[in-house]
């Protein structure tokens, strides 16, 4: 069995959303998994001076926003920018790590309910009662999930993931990892479908 | 007649290279022709502080120079990072834009020789020695061609260019536009190309 695609990813990247739609079936093409594995680019961006799209200087933010929705078209993905961007994520990726200690599909389900919640539908994950009634939705307990979230085990996990990226040298989202190499960016999964199909390049 | 394809770059961006490299061919297969347009990254930078991608924080910078050359490979062109980079790209400019004045198809022989030059054969452009040969080798005069680079004529056209560039929100090479809609680097080529085949998305 060949080894899983590091998905590498914050649920407040719109390119980390977009690829996120497409990177199951382009791993199933070629007979791979996909791991995923939240960090926090707030945190990583303290160590690399990186700043958030739409905070950049007045052309780079517009074109951005533009950029988000004429790529999401392009990719046949529904999106709208969210009213609040971009949004603290802690939670909700506590939310994933704990969900796949319980059940990894159900958290693959959660997973795309939550982008597609905030990056379609405008809901913010910071929201804890967001992250409750996602949970519901892909069949999972809230109450348990709002506990779980709290977890020593679970920070900690999260902790650990954040300072992995950091050393492997992520410095943006979403970075994805096939056979240690590293790709940055939505734009690679073309880069990325060739490397699965016919091996480095 | 369709409008011409706006392709701006700077001599000295390696993903400029990438796309001046299939633009031709691109904007030919639906009837277009591109109209190459100088612009000064140094400049622009200024205005939006924008950094020369190796001279970002180190994982960035030896990511960047990585993604070059499997970007070239990905493309099936020739790639070598330059020992001097990034140059001064003021003379490469204008001696593109003089040659424009005397014969366009020369100029775009020149532009692409150029390219390839200094992303291939790791001749730096900001030698004026170098600008000659390549002058000579596509055909035109060196020595006409030094005593046109400092025309006042066509200093203020790069000025003109590089002010224009930064009016209409340029912040990166290759900016493409296409119709008034902006497309910011060599990633943005299949988005240009679904634009041209079937218009807006």
């Amino acid at each position: 069995m060949p080894t899983p695609i590091e998905f590498w990813f914050d649920f407040s990247s719109p390119y980390s959303y977009l690829a996120s739609e497409k990177i199951d079936e382009l791993a199933a093409r070629h007979g791979r998994k996909v791991d995923y594995k939240p960090t926090l680019l707030g945190v990583i961006f303290r160590t690399t001076g990186g700043v958030p799209l739409t905070e950049l200087v007045p052309p780079k933010a517009s074109y951005f926003i533009h950029d988000f929705e004429r790529s999401a078209r392009f990719a046949g993905v529904p999106f709208r920018q969210p009213s609040r961007f971009p949004i603290p994520t802690v939670g909700a990726a506590r939310a994933l790590l704990w969900l796949q200690q319980q059940d990894e599909e159900m958290a693959v389900r959660f997973l795309h309910a939550a982008f597609r919640a905030y990056f379609s539908q405008d809901r913010s994950l910071a929201e804890p009662e967001v992250l409750g009634t996602l949970a519901t939705e892909v069949g999972a307990d809230p109450v348990a999930l709002a506990r779980g979230m709290q977890e020593p085990a679970v920070k900690d996990k999260l902790k650990a993931l954040v300072d992995e990226s950091i050393a492997r040298g992520v410095f943006g989202a979403p970075t994805i990892f096939v056979d240690g190499e590293m790709f940055w960016g939505n734009d690679r999964l073309p880069q990325i479908e060739r490397w699965l199909a016919t091996g480095p390049f």
